[in-house]
C-alpha cells in the first residue's frame, strides 16, 4: 500500500501533555476540546509510525478489550480487533449477540458489569441511542462507544477529522463538502460536529429531502462557521478540499420509493475528479454500493482506503490513551 | 471496582502439594475430593493475586484452548476466554457450531479428535446431559465441561464455593439458603454437592413445583448435612450465611402457565436485607431477570459481580492445572 | 497422541534455499512445482518439530490473519486459527459473513482492500468459484485460499500430499486410490493434481455416476501417469498403498434420489483392512458420515486424525512463508 506524503506532517503537532484519558469513556464527539483532539492524533500518528517500522507493539499486553457488538459490523469490530492486537492486547469477541446468552433478558448494565469482572475497556456498539451513555454510567472500566443506533459514532469522527489532517497538513481554513444522505447518516453529523471547533468552511450536497438537519446546521451558525446547500456536486468539486461522500443508506427509510429515487444521486467518477484540486481528498466511511466510481481508486487524491488504515491508528491510541499507556 | 476484605483470608490455606490435574478432565463435581478443592481454590486465590497486581501472566504462552460451545453461553464462554486470555495463551473460539460445518452430521468424538489436533485443551458446552464424558473418554487431550444440557455445570461449582470461601472466609459451620428453582436448576445441584463436603447447614427455599429433588435430597442426607425446606425467603433470610438465588428458566418449562404463575415468586430488595445478618453473602449466577431488585447492589454484602471475576480465577486455575503449569 | 514412525523421514528433504514465497499468493494446486512442494514440506517439517517440542514459536510475534469465511468451515477456520495462534501471530476472526456488515452490497475487492488496512495476511473461504483469484488481484497482502466453490482448496491439497510422504516416507512410486465421490469432490481433485507431478499410479473407485471427470483425468494422461477405474474397493485394496476415502456430499446432489442410491456405497471396515498392506494409509478430509467404520480408528494405518494435524503444519508452513519468516 503507499503511503500519502502528507502523513508525516502532523508528526509535529505537540500533544498537550497535561491531558489524560486515562480511566474516561468514549461516548461522544461533544466530549472533545481542541486539545484533546491534538493529544488522539498525537498518539494516533505514532502508532502509524510504530506499526509501519514494527508492525505492532507490547504496549497493552495483559490486557483485554471485550468487544461488545450487538449488531454486526465486521468493518468497525475488526478495526478495534487489530487495534487492539497491535498493541499487544487480547480480545474477547462477542458478536451477534442478539442470539446469545447474555440476551436471555438481561439488563445492559447487568451484562456491563459482567464483562468488566473480565475485560480491561469494553468497546459496544448497540442499535439504541444512548446505549453508551448508559453502559459508561455502569461501568468502573472504560467505554469506547462504537456507534449507538442514529446517535453517535464518536471513532469514526475522530478518524475523519484525523484523515483530514494526514491527507491536508491542517484542518484550519478547509473547504469540506458533504455528500450524500446528511439527514440520516451519522457519520456525517459526527464529522461536522468534531470539524466546528477548526475554521472550516462547509458545502452539504443532498437531495432536497436528505439535508442536513436544522439542528446540526445551528449548532455550525452557532460556533461561527460558515457553510452553503446544494443538490449539486458541480457546484462545489472545483473549490473543495475535502470530498466526503456517504452512502444512502436503505435501512433508514421507511418509503422505499423514496429510496429509489434517491439512491444514484450521486457516483464521483474520474470526470467529476479531473475538475477538482490538484490537492485534496475523497473520503467515504465505506462501505460504498456505487458513490464512488472504481476508477478513481488509483487517483492519488482518494484517500478512503488510508481512511480505512486510520481507523486503526485512532482505535489503538483510544485504547492504549483510557488505560493509561499512551 | 471494590474487592471484599475477605479476599485474603483464602490466601493461608495450605494447597496439597501431591496432588496433580496435569492431563485430568473436569467434567463432574463429583470427581473432587476436600482436598482437591483446597488445592484449586489456592491456585485460585493466586491467580486473583496476579490479575490484580499485574493484569496477566505469560504461564500458558504458546498454549492453545478450544472453546467449543454448542449452545451460545456468553458469560460462561467470556469467561474461559479471558482467563486463558489472562495466563498467555490462545484461544480458537468455536459458537453457534450447530450452523457450522462441524455439525454437517459429524459425531462429536470425531469433532473432539479433530480439536485436539489443533488445541491443547478444550472446553465443552453442549445441550445433552453426558456429552462432556463422551468427550473426555474420546479425546487424549483434556476436556473442561463448560455444562451439558440439565447435567453438570462443574465451573460454575467451584466458582460459587470459592466465592464463599472469599466472602466469608470459610465453609465449615455456614447456613446456606438457596432460592429459586431447586428443582430444575444445574447449578444448584453443582453446589449443593459439593457443599456436602463441607460441614453446612442448607435451606432450600422453593415453590412446592420446584422444589429440590429427591434424588439430591437424599445425597444430603446420606452425607450427614442437614436442611429445611420452606416456601418463603422470610423464614430464612435473619439465619442465613448465605443467600443464593436463582432464576427460574422459562426454558425448563413445558406448561407456560406453571412459568407464569412461579417467575415472580421471589425478589430480593433492600427491605429484606435490612433484615440479613451483617456479615453474609447474597450470590447470584447471574444473568437476573428480578430477583434481585437494583438497589441492592450498592450493599456491600451483594457478592455476586465478585462471583463473576472469581469465575475467571477458577477457570485460570482449572486450566493452568490440567496443563501442568499450576 | 502417537505420532507415526515415518514423519521423521521427511527431514531430510533439502528445501530448495532459492524460492520466494514471500508476498505470493496462494490460490491454486496449479502455481506449485516439485521444488515448490518440497520447500513447503520442509518448512511444515520443521513447524511439526516445533510445536512438538515447544508447542509454539515467536515468528509472526506482531502479525495479524484475517480469517474471512463467507461459508461456514470449522475445521479448516480453527486450523488456520491453530496455525496463527502457535506462531505468535494474532486472529480477526470474521465467519458468517453473509449476516455481517460486510455484505452490506459491497464488493469483495473493496472488502479485500479493507481488510488489508488491518490485517497482514488474509485467509478467503468463498462460496463461489474464482473468488479467490478476484481478491489476489485487488489485494497488496498475501491472499491465502481456503477454498472458493466447488473450485480450488490448494491447502488441502498440501496438507494430503504431506502426510502421503509422512506417512510413507516417499511420493514417488506408490499407488494411490481415491474412493467415493471423484465428481464433485475438490478435494480429490486439488490432491489428484498435485500427485500428478509424482511418478503416481491411480485407482478411481466411485459408482458410476460419480465418476472423476474427462478434464481431470486427461490432465493425468497427459502428465504421463497411469490410472485405472472401478466401482469396487475390494478390486484395490490389497495393492494401494494409499485409500483416499472421501464423502458422499448430499449438498452436491440436485436429485436426492441419486443421492439415496450412492450415500452408503462405501464402508471401510476392518475386515477389508485385513486385505491390506501392512504398510499402507488410509486417509480421508473429514468429517465422515459411515465411509470408515469407527473400528478402523485404533489401526495404525488409519491416517486421517493425523493428516488433520498435518493441516495446522502446512498452514504454518504457508503462513510463515508468505510472510516471509520461513
Amino acid at each position: 500500500m503507499e503511503h500519502h506524503e502528507n502523513d508525516r506532517k502532523i508528526v509535529g503537532l505537540a500533544p498537550s501533555r497535561n491531558l489524560s484519558f486515562y480511566g474516561r469513556d468514549i461516548i461522544s464527539v461533544r466530549q472533545f476540546a481542541r486539545d484533546d483532539l491534538a493529544y488522539i492524533f498525537g498518539v494516533a500518528s505514532e502508532m502509524r509510525s510504530i506499526v509501519r517500522r514494527l508492525g505492532a507493539t507490547d504496549l497493552l499486553k495483559g490486557h483485554i478489550l471485550a468487544n461488545l457488538f450487538y449488531e454486526p459490523s465486521t468493518r468497525t469490530s475488526s478495526s478495534f480487533i487489530a487495534a487492539m492486537a497491535r498493541l499487544g492486547g487480547s480480545i474477547i469477541p462477542i458478536h451477534g449477540v442478539q442470539y446469545s446468552s447474555v440476551s436471555k433478558g438481561e439488563s445492559l448494565p447487568d451484562t456491563i458489569r459482567t464483562l468488566e469482572c473480565y475485560a480491561d475497556v469494553i468497546v459496544l456498539r448497540h442499535p439504541e441511542v444512548g446505549a453508551s451513555e448508559v453502559a459508561a454510567r455502569y461501568a468502573s472500566k472504560p467505554i469506547i462507544s462504537a456507534g449507538d443506533g442514529v446517535g453517535e459514532h464518536p471513532t469514526q469522527g475522530l478518524l475523519d477529522v484525523f484523515t483530514i489532517l494526514s491527507e491536508l497538513g491542517r484542518l484550519d481554513g478547509l473547504h469540506v463538502a458533504m455528500v450524500g444522505d446528511l439527514k440520516n447518516g451519522r457519520t456525517v453529523h459526527s464529522l461536522t460536529r468534531l470539524l466546528r471547533l477548526y475554521d472550516v468552511h462547509f458545502s452539504y450536497v443532498s437531495p432536497d429531502i436528505l439535508r442536513l438537519p436544522d439542528e446540526v446546521k445551528d449548532e455550525m451558525t452557532e460556533a461561527g462557521r460558515t457553510f452553503e446547500e446544494t443538490e449539486r456536486v458541480e457546484d462545489v468539486i472545483a473549490d473543495a478540499d475535502v470530498l466526503y461522500v456517504t452512502r444512502v443508506q436503505k435501512e433508514r427509510f421507511a418509503d422505499l420509493r423514496e429510496y429509489e429515487a434517491v439512491k444514484d444521486y450521486y457516483e464521483i467518477t474520474p470526470e467529476l475528479m479531473a475538475r477538482a484540486k490538484e490537492q485534496m481528498a475523497v473520503m467515504h466511511p465505506l462501505p460504498r454500493v456505487g458513490e464512488i466510481h472504481y476508477d478513481v481508486d488509483d487517483d492519488p487524491r482518494a484517500a478512503y482506503f488510508r481512511q480505512m488504515e486510520n481507523g486503526m491508528y485512532i482505535r489503538m491510541a483510544l485504547l492504549a490513551a483510557v488505560l493509561g499507556k499512551a
